[in-house]
């Protein structure tokens, strides 16, 4: 069958998806079952509001750019679909012949996948609807990791190095750092921070993730500790901390707001800790927020991410020409010693609105680090090694006055 | 005169600051007036307790591994000397046959020069005492620019055109971002963020600085005109921002502490303005506040930077051996098209505790952006221009249903 091939991109960022879309369209170039290519404006509000870019004759130097481009390059979005959409939506499909619906996104964009394949077979009109991996979160179920991660990941482990050579080299002034990343509901971000650390006594020196309900008094517990043994601490911490009852550690923070998936929006907690260990424990504390530019910062981006988030769009094309529709790529790792992933298929009831949090198994037994095997598993996925970096800590000159 | 050299480094931490460091060495490696060179653990505070490194013997592949280090490989501090520590810092001097006192820090850096120069100089001993320029605030008079400024002026102008790029994309659901960057009283870090922006509608949309008052009123007024005018908002501010009668804009900002100075630790500011947002405009904000990363990200550094840092490193010691004392390294901009500058001197008196901000002439005139000035002179020294992203966001195809 052949037709019109339509793509979006949805959620928060992330460095590489753009590499995703470049995937599609040189895949659909070459393929001879797409006649046109669109790409939807800010995803499925594009497509429900038919704001099309015409990307059929996309020249290679323009597939080369979009390699270079982090974040969604036709704009995003973070609409979650109703039953209302339905008909708007089949209309726009049938009036431009779409074919080939390729959405690339997260969890919550798993769910568009759904509704959209649903509607089509509803109403007997032949729709291929393939879902691209792609969110910092990692926490699609059905894949090893999802696009995007590593290079989150990267991010991260570079802001515990470098903020961590600041920690230590202030060591006599500023006494804790806290560095804040994102992680709604799961860790995997903060928890690649640990990548940063060689020996014990380097940074982070604890990473909270909201997998381990933690409370105020052991959070000051563990940090009076930590400050006790290194002299200055570093700790990491997910924005989406929670309690042992579930609940936000700070449940008065005031920035929380809701987004079309009636998710609260996050940030700020790494502040209120601060404030908790300048007040309770008299020890001077900083904050580090890098914000969205852990999930757009092109620049640190992971080799290995790039690459894979540019196959899983050539991979989702392939799949959908083939005939399969309601899939989400996925990546499987293989046995061996060395890295290496194919791509897979999974169906989207099984992933969409899911969240896999992360396994007991990549978390200590206290609930404030990681473990060697998260260790083994994050290390390939940020491309290549860490700079190591200088110490000259140690007096090496005897006493003289 | 032959004898000891000891170098420290001082106040917070620059990208390429133990590039300095290399610097001091390389150049004392070759001095046939430097005895030894030690190394001060955490600043001056090294040397009041003694606590040095001996780097006499400093290996070529050791100088290589400080190039690639962020931060003080020795250690820092923020301790301020005062006529008490005279006794105890000239004894320590004297015990060790220091003759050459090799500083690197910013203006309250400069202070310390100052005063060992003068117990020095009062109490007779001979002793030459160069302070080397190291601050990502530019705020040093005498000089056209700061080692270190390079780097953090790159990471702020990443940070607006990676989170910009990230708020274009998502701008049908986050409307505005606000980027908090470092800058105690001046907004030379802050003004970077400029570079970023190509065409008139690209982040960042407003620049804020201490050096120009702002009302919480005139923010919001400016944000809402943005808003309406480009349907989103990448807003960058400095930590500290003025209101027009000097005090802080939240005057309640309860991390506001002190260090060994006096000054007010900051940072919070994005928080603040982005519930006031919220409050009043009712449009969803975010913050990304990079906090240290700003100031140690060597990934990111500047290629010039780097360079330079190395160089006014090998300056200081050339000044020291060839008799000069009280003096701090200056770079001078050569005139012409081509960027290129020297190393100069001037008296640590002229520096010391003084800051430099930004002068009108690279401020609108409404005080919420820069000129075309200020980036002729900040763009050469970021380094390699900055990446050129993809936008499709203008819809080509004709509406059909």
């Amino acid at each position: 069958m052949s037709g019109t091939l339509v793509v979006g991109q949805s959620g928060g960022s992330t460095a590489t998806l753009s590499n995703t879309l470049a995937g599609v369209l040189a895949a659909a170039l070459q393929s001879g079952a797409v006649d046109r290519m669109y790409g939807m404006c800010n995803g499925i509000e594009g497509l429900l509001h038919e704001r099309f870019v015409d990307l059929s004759n996309t020249p290679a130097r323009l597939l080369d750019a979009l390699r270079q481009t982090p974040s969604a390059a036709l704009g995003s979005c973070r609409y979650g679909l109703t039953e209302s959409d339905a008909e708007r939506a089949l209309d726009v499909l049938k009036a431009h012949d779409v074919r080939y619906f390729i959405y690339i996104g997260g969890n919550g964009s798993a769910l568009t996948v759904q509704a959209v394949n649903r509607w089509a077979q509803t109403s007997g009109y032949d729709l291929h609807a393939i879902a691209v991996p792609k969110t910092i979160d990692n926490d699609l179920w059905g894949t090893d990791h999802t696009p995007g991660y590593g290079s989150a990941a990267r991010f991260a482990a570079l802001a515990a190095l470098d903020g961590g050579s600041d920690s230590w080299a202030l060591r006599t002034h500023d006494h804790v750092k806290i560095l804040e990343t994102f992680g709604r509901n799961t860790g995997w971000v903060t928890a690649a921070t640990a990548l940063a650390k060689r020996e014990e006594a380097d940074p982070p020196h604890l990473i909270y993730v909201p997998e381990r309900p933690l409370t105020q008094e052991r959070f000051l517990r563990e940090v009076q500790a930590a400050y006790d043994r290194f002299g200055y601490v570093h700790v990491a911490v997910c924005e989406g901390l929670r309690r042992p009852d579930g609940e936000l550690l700070f449940a008065s923070n005031r920035l929380v707001d809701r987004d079309a998936f009636g998710r609260g929006q996050l940030g700020g907690v790494s502040t209120l800790l601060a404030e908790l260990v300048a007040s309770e424990l008299g020890l001077k504390s900083r904050t580090d927020k890098p914000g969205t530019m852990q999930r757009a910062c092109m620049s640190l981006a992971s080799s290995v991410d790039l690459e894979e988030s540019y196959r899983v769009g050539k991979a989702a094309v392939d799949a959908a020409v083939s005939g399969a529709t309601a899939k989400m790529i996925t990546l499987e790792r293989e046995p061996g010693p060395e890295y290496a992933v194919t791509t897979g298929l999974i169906a989207v009831d099984d992933v969409a609105g899911k969240e896999r949090p992360l396994p007991d198994a990549y978390l200590n037994e206290t609930g404030n680090y990681v473990t060697t095997a998260f260790l083994d598993y994050v290390r390939p996925l940020i491309g290549a090694p860490l700079p190591e970096y200088v110490r000259l800590g140690t007096p090496t000159v005897s006493k003289q006055a």
